[in-house]
Order: C-alpha cells, then structure tokens, then sequence
C-alpha cells in the first residue's frame, strides 16, 4: 500500500496538480452534446456518452503533463448506472495513458461493508473464483468519521494492490468548521485528532518516498491549517482541494509540500474543465486544448511557490 | 421534505423495522447463482442478475409485512457498473411494491457536488431539457463530517421530492467511539454536536408526525447513547443498525423509540437475507421465505419492547 506511483508520477512530470473530471452536461460542450442526442434522445445513456468522450479529449490531451486524474463519482452517479459506466471507463481509460486515478467518492462504512467499497474502487471482486475488476482505481477519497472499522479493510485491501487512499481531515468548504474546527477537551481540534488518526493508520505503510498509502484531504482555502497539518503529519500526503473556483490560491496550497516540493497534490476540476469557455474567442472544439493551456498556467502558478519538486 | 411516508408504513405494518438488502454473492442460493452463470459466465454481469433475482424474491415475499428496505450501495459498487444497474432496479421494485427505499450510501460531499448526489439518490436529474431519474431511492444516510455545505444541497432536493436523509451521528462498530465520543471543551461529545446540527438542520422540515426530514443514524449496539439521543433530538427520526449480526437486542433498540413506539426504525441485514441458511431443513429455494419468517421473529422481538406503535 502506497502513493509511490502517484508521487513518481508528479517528480516525472514536474506537476504537483489532478485534474479533478467533475463533468457537469453543461460542462460539455455542445456539438458533443448534440450528437450523442440525435443518436440516443435526451436521455441518461446520452449524457453518459457525451461526458465520456469528452472526458477523454481531455485525458488526451492532457496525460503527458499531468500525473493524476481525480472523478468525482456523484457526477456519474446522477446520470444512473449509464453514468457509473462512463466512471469505469473514464478510470480505464486515464489508467491506460499512464494516468494516477483518485475516485473521489468519500466513501464510508464498517466491516464487510468497507471491504465491499474496498474490492468496488480499489480492489477485485470475486464471482465463483473469476477475479473481476469493478472500478479499479488507484486510490479512492474516504470518511474517517467511523473510526478504525472504516479503515482497516481498506488498507488491507491497498496492501494486497499497492494502491493509497486519502481521509478527509480539514476540508475546503465554508461550512467545515461546524464539526472539524470544535475544540476537545485535550485543546486540540476534532481535524487536529482525525489527523494523529492517518498518521497512526499509515505509520505501517510508509512508502519509498517517506509517505504512506494513507493519504488526507486539506483544503486550500484553509493555508493556517495546511501549515499546521503539515507539520503534524510528516508521513501523510495531502490532496488540496479548493484551488482556484473555490478561492484558495497558490501561495496558500504551498503550504501543505515539504521541503522538497512534494508531499501534496492540488486539484483544479471546474477551470480545466471548462477553461474552453473563458478563453475568448476559443472555438468549443478546442476545449481539450483549452484545458492543456489551463493545466499549464496552474503548474507554473504553483512551481512559482515551490521551490524544486524532487526526491531529495 | 419528510419521513411521513416512512412514518406511515410502519404504522400500516405495524413493523417498526427494515430489511437491509446488502447481498453479498454468498448469500444468494446456489440456485439462482448456477442459472446465472450458465447464462453469462462467471462475471460481474452473472452476479447482478443474480442478486437482482435474489432481492425480488425477498421483496416479494416481505412487502406486505415489513415497511422498507435499505439497500447498501457498497455490495452492489462491487459488482461494477452492472452492480449498480441491480442496484436501481432493485429500489424501482420495491418502491413498487408500495415499500420505502433507504439507500444506505452514507454519501457525502458539498455544494454543487452534494446537489449532484441529491439528484443521483433521491431527485432528477435534467437531460437537455428532459426530467430523468437516476436511483430514485426515498431516503438516503450521509455523513455530516463537512457540515451545512454537505446537508443543505440534500434538503433542497428532499424538499422538492418529499424525501428525506439521515445523518451518521453515533454509529453502531466498535471504534465508533474513536471519533465520535471524544470530549468536546464545553464537555459535550462529537456525536451529541452532530445531533444537534441535525434538530438545527431539521427544523424547518417537521412533518405531520412531529419528525423531520432529517433522521439521524445510532446504533443499536449503544443502547445509552440511544437513549440520550432520543430525548435530546424530540424531532430525530432514528435509523438504528446493529441489531443481530452486530450484537444489539430489541431491549436497547426500543431506547430509540417515542412512548407511542415511533421515532425510530431497526435494522437487519444478514439475519434476514441468510434466515434460509440458518433454519434447519430449509431448502435454498425457500430463502424467501425464510426471510418472511425472520421478518416477523423480528418485529414480535421488537414489539416486545415497545408499548404500542401508534400515531398518537
């Protein structure tokens, strides 16, 4: 179990961001839309299909200089299990152009029902003694509310597949702190204590490169906290989230990388996505390599507030 | 947005419980597993067909007894794509059979992502203009682990719809506690500030039975905690696992329950799926309606324990 790959993958294409493929229909541009229409009706199986070619015009265009690609589930889930089928194929289809795939599902349970999440996106089901592959990611976005009980059949499960997960700890949205910023009776916060929690639940899997499968979700729009948690959490990679459309810069989202300018990756989904719509005069054909150019502006943004990504 | 009609099914059964359809491929009878695979193989294709045989065959011989059924998204994720296709038409059947459909997702995520799991499990989602359902269930667990952000989305779909959600707040494995019972500095618990943004997130939508449209999740497993709960949050509707298999009795589930025996709905699982296994003598064609038999050892066991169930 490790995030050995997704980290090499970011040394070799001096790239610490995903791209989040968050595909909303209107997302996409038309002419695709249109076709998929005329051949299907207005119906879920023609969403699918319009999404999952246009998410591999982006993976096209894209899988060179970006190491990671991260689906967010609910945007398959709401177009039924057509769209469920485009996120299988979407994670095949990145996998096989060399991408890292983080299903972004925040799935959560106990038991046999976390092992069951865990075969679904990380591992292999078996039916009648034939192995089969459901989503097959390489690591999947979890809840840590459940404790233990939720995490102990994923990590034997990423053990068996060297594949990581990441746990939400401090994530970017206004409303976090509800729950995650009250103080416990020790001083410390309720994202202070799910931190120790992935620290104490990778300490065992700590990869080649000093992190451990278990990653943990920080959001960029919390820069004090990403310092802190940083510091905290020396074996623990960070997935950012909350860059660019939900306000959270570059300057901020540096401070969740060592020294070396690894130990995190940032997401971007709404303006890669749809870079194609704010670049003036672009034609909606152009959006992957509209995309390409916005994938290129954020990793400069970000080599601006590092100082080298290496591995030593 | 409400849980009226779940209120009312259980008042018409006069079953306070809920049959949790998480099918593992074990648990089908060799049977129906046999003419599946004959047909297509040992695949992922095989085990939805014949999982979905298995949940109708249940569904059929339980409906007129038993008030809803609680279908877990992971066993049916770990089939694949067509995993998730038994899954839709599993909910599609039951709702046909005039029962209410908890689908157990425990999701969670925000903004613009939350209204995308709202529209996947419980609303519509819009198709160039078309109104198409995606999963359709009645009710669906979340993880309130992000706060407002990922609970307002939901109540404005379940608003539309007349649905509802339940948030996790103590659930019913061991390690529950490892998060959840921590102190807070003003002393109270985790799990007893995530009760209370449920009455907070619930206010608004109190329906005709004194509940709201947002129930919480507590496990049966933790009898005392139930028992704070239930007089803490007076318009909770409780979702409550972990009777049977997981070591909870209908003694410490009934804390869960108002004095006219509402508030509060049990679930089982394996128990009922697995009955056939468990009596001595019944053949594997009978599943169904060994799962009957345990349906109604069930409600007598809980019934027990509750004065009446009444709606006044």
């Amino acid at each position: 179990m490790s995030l050995d790959r997704l980290i090499e993958n970011i040394v070799k294409t001096q790239n610490p961001s995903a791209v989040g493929l968050d595909p909303r229909l209107e997302y996409v541009p038309e002419y695709i839309i249109r076709k998929k229409i005329t051949k299907y009706g207005s119906t879920l199986k023609a969403a699918a299909k319009a999404i999952l070619e246009f998410n591999k015009g982006i993976i096209d265009e894209i899988h060179d200089i970006c190491p990671a690609v991260k689906p967010q589930a609910a945007y398959y889930e709401m177009y039924g299990p057509d769209g469920v089928k485009t996120l299988a194929k979407t994670i095949k289809y990145a996998q096989s152009k060399g991408m890292f795939v983080i299903t972004d599902g925040k799935r959560n349970d106990i038991g046999a029902t976390m092992e069951a999440y865990a075969a679904a996106h990380l591992g292999l089901t078996d039916v009648c003694g034939e192995t089969c592959e459901a989503f097959g990611a390489d690591a999947l976005t979890v809840n840590g509310y459940l404790g233990t009980d939720g995490i102990a059949p994923l990590i034997a499960q990423c053990t068996k597949q060297d594949k990581g997960i990441f746990v939400l700890v401090k994530t970017s949205n206004k409303s976090s702190g509800e729950l995650q910023d009250l103080i416990l009776a020790n001083g410390k916060t309720v994202y202070a204590a799910m931190g120790e929690m992935c620290e104490k639940w990778g300490e065992l899997n700590v990869g080649k490169y000093g992190y451990s499968g278990v990653g943990a979700v920080v959001g960029a729009t919390y820069p004090e906290q990403l310092e802190e948690l940083r510091a905290a959490m020396p074996h623990t990679f960070f997935l950012i989230p909350g860059y660019g459309a939900q306000g959270g810069g570059a300057e901020g989202a540096a401070k969740g990388f060592d020294r070396n300018g690894l130990g995190a990756i940032v997401n971007s989904s709404r303006a890669v996505m749809c870079a194609y719509k704010k670049e003036e005069g672009c034609p909606e054909t152009d959006y992957a390599k509209a995309a390409r150019r916005e994938v290129i502006r954020m990793k400069e943004d970000l080599l601006g507030c590092l100082q080298k990504i290496a591995l030593e």
